[in-house]
């Protein structure tokens, strides 16, 4: 019973019980190669031995810096496989930050996609010692993948590893100060797999093609290529830069049944589909994550489109599964109430404990209406971070998420806010995230983002930037005004907003996400447009 | 990350997700109670507390010799929540084999069904210093249930023990030599509870209700309980003796949607909705364990019931979940396949690893042929028993399971025959499995068993046992050389048991099993009829 849990496992188990089941590989438009779980385990178990020829031993760490390919499916069971720290790096990262990630990792190899090269030659240049591998061709200096493949001497588990021993690692793109590495253990691992199989969480299994969506540089593709493993599932990857035009024709040839992504990303795939009427029926299960989806885009999901809608929030300290969105039995015949139950972030995932905390550290009561700094903990989630001290991120070992959040007597979490992005007018808080909401209520729409700006008298209040769907013919363009006036009906007169300017895009983190300090920075200048 | 998987989290995590779903008590051939988990929790806390009041202390254990009912299911969480292990006995035991085992366990305290306290006198005049606790009512030198609730002071969790603390304890009714103790720690309990929640396993989710059949003294009835916890199912319970009408009438009245059971318990369960329209719809799995089920019990549930049938097989060594049979996609509409798939043993858990090995510990083929002793090993299996040395049942960490099987290509398991009921003749296996599945065959039959007798010549030879149906009217009975040939033309000649002899019942062991040590006796015995 004091059987390791080790993530390896996974890769035995997927040749011995589903040989069969099949990696789709897209790119350039259509399939580049199909093939079998079992020539997949033959793939790994050469490229690990591979690795260990490059001298790699256990503990070390193996970076990627790769697009969503068979070949880094390849590397997410081969750097574990050889006992080493699967090492992904996010590659819409400048390359000055990429050098001080592989710096601070201290990676003795890394594996790019070659196109990618470019942006690792400051880390090069900085470590000449780091093997540097192309996915798809050598170059001066760099080594063929293929050709470590076929040189490699097959390696079978399991590795000469514990199971609290790191298995991969993955840096956080911190909204202030150097990236932090959060690192992931075997048992850390495998325990999220089971956690995404579970009937009431993603529930992957068997039946399920899932299409890798979500990069898979961030934060372990949420866990679902180790979850597919360990159900048999196929499993598709798009290439790289996949358009939502790929995403769609994808997951209609491929008849693919669970995808997950961020919901900018789900708004294009909708719109496209519509548009070009591309069947997405399959899907019984698109899981969007990163940041809450609006009424809108889950109606158009679930009645334009046939496709259920859930909503799952983590964060790369929690490997990154922390809650899933699935609405309560009472709500099945209520698609207004079920689309409401998506739009919270849902209930805890077994295994994982939550606290709602004051400034005070004072728990908070659940009761769906006072807010909370949220803390995590569980055996999936950091309780440090790599080779730093972060002492400000933890409390007794909780993780602090750094969201405020209630979370209602059915257990369902909210989130309100980022602490810091929480706006504090007159001592009283406006959640930036639910003025969001308002002004997203109006269909001219499409996008809408607040922040808190500095103010005299009541010591900040809200300003914001909003992108209008083009407007249709025979109307004439909706004006800040009028955005201020429908937000009047939905909120407190005192959470109006000093301004609403309408802008041409919103900008957005390396991973997608808005990124609030940009605008901040764009009020500060003055820069409103 | 090293957070410890205590099964006790469990128990918070229905309080605060789920505190409204329900746990209903029947009996007496109606409902008896009905209460949430809000005060499941509460009942366990104080329960917990006058365990530690009564001075039990983390690592005691304390027994129970009880049907399925609520205070049986709070004594699964409050024994473990005071650090102690729980130890649930077999009340169909005679009681030398109670007292040996109580004693052998060294119990502080056991909680005893009131009717069952005569089952315990021997054990009792043997541990003068054991508590003994009536679970309806008080006696002489013996405490009320209720009245340690009332006065206990509500201990809270998480409790003073590591993950690989015993939570649980339970004695294997062996075939020779005395029981055996198989300790489940907390951990191993946490991982067999999420394995019991996959979407590819039993499922157990929150729109579930089920319903605890299989006895609370075997193998934690099936981890079933906990998983409830888990997801927040609700959970029903039959009471003392539930007779098929109480099963088939509370499936009915509950809306029931998970049970599981003994194939001999659904036979009964499917004669009687059959014979009186019992609605048993409402089930979503009814899983079936213990011994593999007919042809006819699966089409019965499937077809005539609307049921959908799986099997699990398991060992109290395994917590006791190993494998689970769910048909593979390709049999969705072709029910004789998806039958076929259903009388496997089906195919492994994920975090359990297996092996097949011949005589001299060699890996046989997994090619749906060759049979070989199955060697099971993993997170919740047992590597040792509780205070003994076996070291016959473990080769190299991996639990001999005493079970001869084959393995399919496709990772299904058939369980040929118990390694010692094998029949050995003339050199060559005969599997007492096929022949009794083959004499099954025979509509006339409703019971078959097939035992080896020693023979001069060809060392073993089969012997058959059979219960018939009642015959219709107007047909002759059936004579045991009609049954021998239609054995004729499924079975290979030598295999052809000596003799076929008609009895009336056939004996079973405490848990319902077939008693094929008692066949043994008999037929040496020459007892045949």
């Amino acid at each position: 019973m004091t059987t390791p849990l080790l993530l390896t496992d996974l890769l035995d188990r997927s040749r011995e019980l589903f040989p069969d089941k099949e990696i789709a590989q897209y790119g350039d438009g259509g399939p580049r190669r199909r093939y079998r779980y079992r020539d997949y385990y033959d793939r790994v178990a050469r490229l690990a031995g591979a690795l260990r020829e490059l001298g790699v031993r256990p503990g070390d760490r193996v970076a990627t810096l790769a697009w969503n390919h068979d070949r880094h499916l390849e590397l997410y069971l081969a750097v574990p496989l050889a006992g080493a720290v699967l090492h992904t790096v996010n590659l819409r990262l400048e390359p000055g930050e990429i050098a001080y990630i592989l710096d601070h990792a201290d990676d003795r190899v890394v594996v790019a996609d070659t196109a990618l090269l470019p942006a690792l030659e400051q880390a090069r240049a900085a470590r000449p010692g780091m093997f540097v591998v192309g996915t798809d061709g050598s170059a001066p200096g760099v080594l063929d993948y293929e050709d470590l493949i076929e040189t490699g001497s097959p390696l079978s588990g399991p590795p000469d590893v514990g199971e609290n021993d790191l298995a991969a690692l993955c840096y956080t793109s911190g909204t202030t100060g150097p990236p932090k590495g959060v690192g992931y253990s075997h048992r850390s691992l495998y325990l999220h797999t089971f956690a995404a199989c579970l009937a009431d969480g993603h529930a992957i299994s068997e039946r399920d093609t899932v299409l890798h969506v979500v990069p898979m540089f961030h934060a372990n593709a949420w866990g679902i290529p180790f979850a597919a493993l360990m159900t048999g599932a196929n499993q598709v990857l798009p290439g790289p830069r996949p358009a939502p035009a790929d995403i769609a024709r994808i997951i209609e040839s491929e008849r693919v049944t669970y995808t997950g992504m961020v919901p900018t990303v789900a708004v294009d795939l909708a719109r496209y589909a519509l548009a070009r009427g591309t069947d997405l029926s399959s899907l019984r299960a698109l899981v969007l994550g990163g940041s809450p989806p609006s009424d809108d885009l889950v109606r158009t999901f679930t009645e334009d489109l046939g496709v259920p809608v859930f909503q799952g929030w983590g964060m790369t300290e929690i490997s990154p599964m922390g809650t899933f969105a699935r609405p309560l039995p009472s709500a099945d015949h209520d698609p207004a109430a079920r689309r409401r139950f998506v739009r919270t972030q849902g209930r805890l995932l077994p295994g994982l404990r939550w606290r709602l905390v004051d400034d005070e550290g004072r728990d908070q009561p659940h009761d769906g209406k006072t807010p909370g700094e949220l803390l995590v903990r569980g055996p999936w989630v950091a309780g440090s971070y790599f080779r730093d001290e972060h002492p400000e991120s933890f409390t007794d070992g909780w993780l602090r998420t750094g969201d405020v959040a209630t979370i209602d007597p059915d257990g369902y979490l909210e989130i309100v806010d980022r602490a810091k992005d929480l706006i504090k007018s007159g001592g009283e808080w406006i959640s930036s995230v639910a003025l969001e909401q308002a002004l997203l209520h109006d269909p001219a729409v499409a996008e809408a983002a607040v922040i808190a700006v500095p103010h005299e008298r009541w010591q900040e209040r809200p300003l914001a930037f909003v992108v209008l769907h083009p407007p249709a013919e025979d109307t004439e363009d909706t004006e800040p005004a009028d955005l201020l006036a429908g937000l009047r009906e939905r909120v407190p007169r005192w959470w109006l907003p000093e301004q609403v300017l309408v802008v041409d895009a919103l900008p957005r983190t390396s991973v997608g996400k808005l990124d609030k300090r940009a605008l901040r920075d764009r009020a500060r200048a003055g820069r409103f447009a």
